[in-house]
């Protein structure tokens, strides 16, 4: 077998076969096939396309290209959840303790932010003391124990995604949905949860742009997911306004207890229940509406938030701070953006306003950055709301005021005030699962 | 500018500007853009195409990366030509010293041989003695004193051509006709003739396997060559079954002489009769039909032979041979391939020809091989030849009988004898012109 073949037949519209894809990507992997080769193949899968079992295929093959993590001793359904990414998107930190306060088991690897979407590891190292890189003794211990970890992702799960992605994203091969969804697929099936569910994002601020893609992204990876022999399911949510009030590390840690504690903001409070009833629906806990009223029900009682405490306990984290986030360090400097006219918010760009908060500190251009916990973005009026000339629209939070600058303009760049309220986006635009398409 | 936007910018079907073209093919030559964006753009220019603009510019960034031979110094009207490659295909040493027998200048880079097809400046080094480096001092000298030189391609000729060429191969991006035309046509700027004819060979043995391509092909390099100031035409040429009888270096000097001395066969002896009266006419010496005329009395007359025989002696070579091939070194063997039954040649696959004699050692399967410039194949029967069974079909030539067994079995495989005569292409399929297409 020759890759020269390989890309050969992509390049005339042919459908790989599994062991040429294996060929392929384990070559890659292992150094026998050069980076030229492979960012030829990955261009002619990207205007050729690929089938659905030839994605499935490939996704497998790159699931298998690093350790596929058994999950077998720990008892019972694991669910597992991956976001497409967005800025402010701190529902991990929410749907993760909700869905094991109802009893079904977290085991989950998560990721670290880079560019304008952050990541739920770091937002867990905000909270002092907390590991996020366990054993799997531990790890599989700590689930057992209390139903819940949130790690780190190993290096060692799909191998072979991490040197394609950072291929990808240098030649203009990233944006190709069955390269996206064997990318996220391949992670998803190494880990080992039984019930996935997939929050893609959809929006000015997304990779999908558009409704139509989304679904097609989202009904991709629950084809693969279930052919894989996992019950999985998509949620399609909007990412054209960052979800609840808060951006930056400690502060989405913060608003995330909030809506533990039942009182969180509308918006992020209503796509954390849908997604948590839709992860606890894929474990086989009931129908979306029983589903539903377990997860408003662990948060009224306060279990949820417990759960979460307990789980930041058992990693070493100083729960005082999620019982009273005043506690957190606070940053240095902080200076309110206000408004230059009345009128609503008519657009407010969530690519500047993520790519604000990493100006500010809160998250990484490179992957070596470090991060600043406190930095972030506090936002006072969202897409639609009313504003009078001089009001606050947002509060920025930094170590040093010379960031400011640059952040305001960079937020201030993507807003726009008019006369009239704008239509606001639903929050959820569709549902996908094995069955089908169901749009709201 | 950055390289990553010049590939999503043809990813998306995008027209390229000369400033990005430049940008991405200067900075592959010196480095600073990687093999793996290269291999990514050239794929998805492989499947976006190019416009006939695009192609242009990009021929002529390609040209300025290395030398830009002036030939000012030689006096009159520069003629070049280019054959797109194939076995046996020997009208070089015919067309140029017809050419400057009539009063062209011809200030010659050849190439070199490899696979199976073979390559001028090889065969004229089984002149015993030629030179084929000249500084270019003594290469203008030796056009202004005689009229005409053939010399090997300078390495500093089109070096971004020869970097892109090397990835092409082994990313599957070779036959893509914006990418050849700009190829061919790089060099052929970058030689600095005032007339150059494209002879585009088409059929199982050629790139191009279909008229219509090859006619695009040659349609294209026309277009880019006169967008220079240059006059250009093409002639499409069949490649189904190889020119005259003999395949090797020194077999395809003798039967070009007998060429140039009124007695070579008749199939090249019309194919380069036709190729050197469009150089002519390119090159300002009347109609077809008075070109022809001229052709055909440098041969009659004698003085074109002379002026070949001129030419190799002026770069060192012994014409004792060219006068007397007999006294070539001879192969040490030599065997027959006969006919296993009555009948007609219905199909000998012209690649699998030049295959056999590169096993034979008449050609190169890497760059670094060495050349038998004795070796060979004199084909007997022919494409629609009547044969009867016993009767020899070839006789091949090396200097070692072990070599023989694999040649013919390449040979041989691609062999049949069919019971009917069958149809036999035209020797030129059509003349491709600034003014238009012209099909026979």
């Amino acid at each position: 077998m020759r890759m020269y073949d390989i890309i050969a037949k992509k390049r005339d519209g042919g459908t790989l076969t599994r062991e040429e894809l294996a060929f392929a990507v384990n070559g890659y992997v292992d150094g026998s096939i050069p980076d030229y080769q492979m960012s030829a193949l990955l261009m002619a899968i990207y205007l050729r396309g690929m089938t659905d079992a030839e994605t499935a295929q490939l996704t497998d093959v790159m699931a298998h290209s690093g350790d596929m993590v058994d999950l077998s001793a720990i008892r019972g359904i694991k669910a597992d959840k991956h976001s497409t990414g967005g800025v402010g998107d701190k529902t991990t930190l929410v749907i993760a303790p909700i869905v094991a306060a109802c009893g079904v088991k977290i085991a989950k690897m998560s990721g670290r932010g880079l560019g304008h979407t952050g990541g739920t590891v770091d937002k867990m190292e905000s909270v002092p003391g907390t590991r996020t890189a366990l054993t799997q003794e531990e790890f599989f211990r700590q689930v057992n124990e209390i139903g819940i970890a949130v790690i780190g992702q190993s290096g060692q799960i799909a191998v072979a995604d991490k040197k394609m992605y950072a291929l990808r994203d240098v030649t203009a091969t990233v944006g190709c949905i069955p390269l996206i969804a064997s990318s996220i697929m391949s992670k998803k099936l190494a880990a080992g949860s039984d019930a996935i569910l997939l929050d893609v994002t959809m929006g000015s601020g997304a990779f999908m742009k558009h409704l139509d893609e989304a679904v097609e992204l989202a009904r991709l990876m629950v084809s693969i997911g279930t052919a894989h022999g996992r019950k999985v399911a998509a949620l399609i949510t909007d990412m054209d306004t960052p979800l609840g009030h808060n951006i930056g590390n400690s502060l989405e840690v913060a608003e995330s207890m909030e809506v533990l504690q039942g009182r969180g903001p509308a918006d992020l409070t209503e796509v954390c229940l849908q997604l948590a009833s839709n992860m606890l629906y894929l474990a086989g806990k009931g129908d979306l509406a029983v589903c539903r009223a377990m997860a408003r029900q662990v948060i009224d009682d306060g279990t949820a938030f417990e759960k979460c405490c307990q789980m930041f306990a058992a990693q070493g984290g100083d729960t005082t701070v999620l019982r009273d986030p005043s506690r957190f360090r606070k940053a240095a400097c902080a200076r309110d953006l206000v408004a230059d006219r009345d009128g609503y918010i008519v657009a407010n760009d969530v690519e500047r306003i993520g790519n604000a908060s990493v100006l500010l500190g809160a998250g990484r251009i490179k992957k070596e950055d470090s991060i600043d916990f406190a930095a972030g973005i506090i936002l006072h009026k969202k897409l639609g709301d009313a504003v009078r000339a001089g009001e606050p629209l947002c509060t920025l939070y930094a170590d040093d005021e010379a960031l400011f600058a640059p952040a305001a303009e960079m937020y201030l760049g993507g807003l726009k005030i008019g006369p009239e309220r704008p239509a606001i986006p639903p929050l959820v635009y569709a549902r996908v699962t094995c069955d089908g398409v169901e749009r709201f």
